[in-house]
């Protein structure tokens, strides 16, 4: 393992109980029934904890989007075409498409990486250029890619995040682009989840029953052929990933050996954290879940980090929208634990009756 | 039935389907595989249906907070004794309540009307003095009020609906706070939607299990001895409602009327909207849930309006602040149709494989 994976790995500190406790505390003595906010509380909470503070401000967000190609798509599992992957970071840069529209919502900004896009964007303002290569080998006939590039994804979604830290972000988003990677990950989830293909396979952009039966087959022939390790995560990266999920699966190490936060979005990102889970699992103290999505293979990231989504809105278009609706859920409540008043500062009777 | 309640109930015009389809082709033409965004888009397709533009835009956000007391609170229903009323008036004013915080993070402006707390208000900044009387009568021994403040707090809140409108207010959202007012509200769903006070009582600011008993017995006896008429929805507020309920239920026909969508808060905003159901079905088209708040009787007006919450955060607190967060749900809808660019502008492959 290269030397940047593990120093990330050995800086990743949990968080402590005390700072929780600490900070529920606060939260009861604000103007509402202990509770009352449910989970904004709870995102209040860990919030302030991660972040050490009484007053607790979400004000630099940041959404990383990996974007990258799968050889997958030659089997045929994927209702667009690959070119659709360039048009579609084009379509970023120019600031059309749903991550732009709801990172403008929630005040965040959106970073858009070619980690390994099958097209060669020369001069495209905006872009970060880390391409690892033009996409990914075909997972049924081999490795998607070498061990060493599975490192170098993750090394650049390490950089991807100390880079976004290093300028003030508080809080990180993950999302991805990539025709064919909703076969990548729900073989990831397979491997790491111990499920059937047929549990974790869905319709991505939306095959139909037909395509869906061939997806299962084509993610039971990748794992069949290549014998991933579930306990090695980068030979699960290796043969079955994608380049952006190893971006992701990085950006949430960087994220945590940071202290900082990250919302993790739907199927990739969550395949993304399931990687990064098994490489240290006190990540999970920095990660938080945004929507479930319609992807079945979604589950398996809940069931790893024993959390609940916090919304259900039957999303499943990945880019980082889940997960910029879930840093709006997460800015709530830090201005919750921040912004409100004290029972004693407002003058409101905090005794209840009979207490 | 007062001239302003009927002229607007008979002013309230359905959505047209037309208008839907014509925005779900809109919807159709935009760079995500059709549906991916799942719910956001509803909210989207209705909002600009109901706005009847291709730009809708969600500028102006109005919060009406409705504050009263209830008589009923001498049975002892409550964790909070009627004081806290009043003093949370004050603190909504200074800004330090949750519905401040998070209208604060939506961007909208959160409107607090007098409509019956048992305080004498006199000089208050940013107040709306709109007092029928210092709370309502104890339910269990006769009416809460009489008709005549039944249907006067109906036109409270088609009044402050319609001066929002007038202003500009692209949407509106409704909130509340009386303390013992869930008691009132549980009372309604289960006059309305035909359910044992078992069924609809919860636990409100935080009751204990014998607590809960007595209030399922006040509710049983309240109902027992006023014998609400379920088909007269203004019977029923006279008998078992509060006036910020009414209020509530005014708000809603007036936004509805005045074609302006109306997000709904929790347990004590979705008796009003009930009530505003009974009295004109069509209002439903107006109606947006935000969350399924932990007050069980909360469930009648999902299956009242045949519509579920859009979350469920395990919030119960009241005030608008689930509304709140509602809004920017649909301000996300409203803004992917009208921001996201189409395959055309943005020179995306529209053709799935096979199509």
């Amino acid at each position: 393992m290269s030397e940047l994976i593990s120093k990330t790995l050995g800086a990743i500190q949990p968080v402590l109980q005390s700072d929780l406790d600490r900070a529920q505390e606060h939260l009861n003595s604000l103007t509402k029934p202990p509770g009352s906010l449910g989970m904004l509380e709870k995102l209040g909470q860990r919030y302030a904890a991660i972040k050490g503070t009484h007053t607790p401000r979400i004000e630099q967000k940041s959404i990383l989007v990996f974007a990258a190609d799968h050889g997958v798509t030659e089997e045929g599992v994927s209702a667009y075409p690959s070119e659709v992957t360039p048009q579609m970071v084009f379509n970023f840069l120019s600031e059309g498409a749903a991550i732009n529209v709801l990172a403008r919502q929630v005040a965040a900004e959106v970073i858009i990486i070619d980690i390994g896009v099958n097209h060669q964007f020369d001069s495209c303002p905006g872009l970060v250029h880390r391409k690892i290569a033009m996409g990914t080998w075909n997972m049924t006939r081999g490795p998607a890619m070498s061990r060493q590039q599975a490192e170098k994804a993750l090394e650049t979604g390490i950089h991807s995040a100390q880079a976004c830290i290093q300028k003030g972000t508080d809080i990180l988003g993950t999302g991805d682009m990539g025709i064919g990677n909703s076969t990548s990950a729900a073989a990831i989830m397979s491997v790491l989840g111990g499920k059937d293909p047929e549990e974790t396979a869905g319709r991505g952009t939306g095959i139909n029953e037909d395509t869906l039966k061939k997806k299962i087959k084509v993610i039971e022939r990748a794992i069949e052929n290549n014998q991933p390790d579930p306990d090695d995560p980068i030979d699960v990266l290796a043969k079955v990933g994608g380049f952006e999920i190893g971006g992701i699966a990085g950006a949430i190490l960087g994220a945590a050996a940071g202290k900082t936060p990250v919302v993790i979005d739907g199927l990739i990102s969550g395949a993304g954290a399931a990687l990064a889970l098994k490489l240290n699992k006190k990540v999970s103290d920095y990660i938080f879940t945004s929507h479930r999505s319609r992807e079945p293979g979604h589950e398996v990231i809940f069931e790893l980090l024993d959390q609940s989504p916090l919304f259900d809105l039957g999303m499943r278009l990945g880019e980082g929208t889940g997960a910029a609706l879930g840093i709006s859920l997460l800015e709530a409540g830090a201005r919750i634990y921040s912004e409100m008043a004290t029972f004693q500062q407002a003058g409101v009777t905090d005794k209840t009756i009979g207490s």
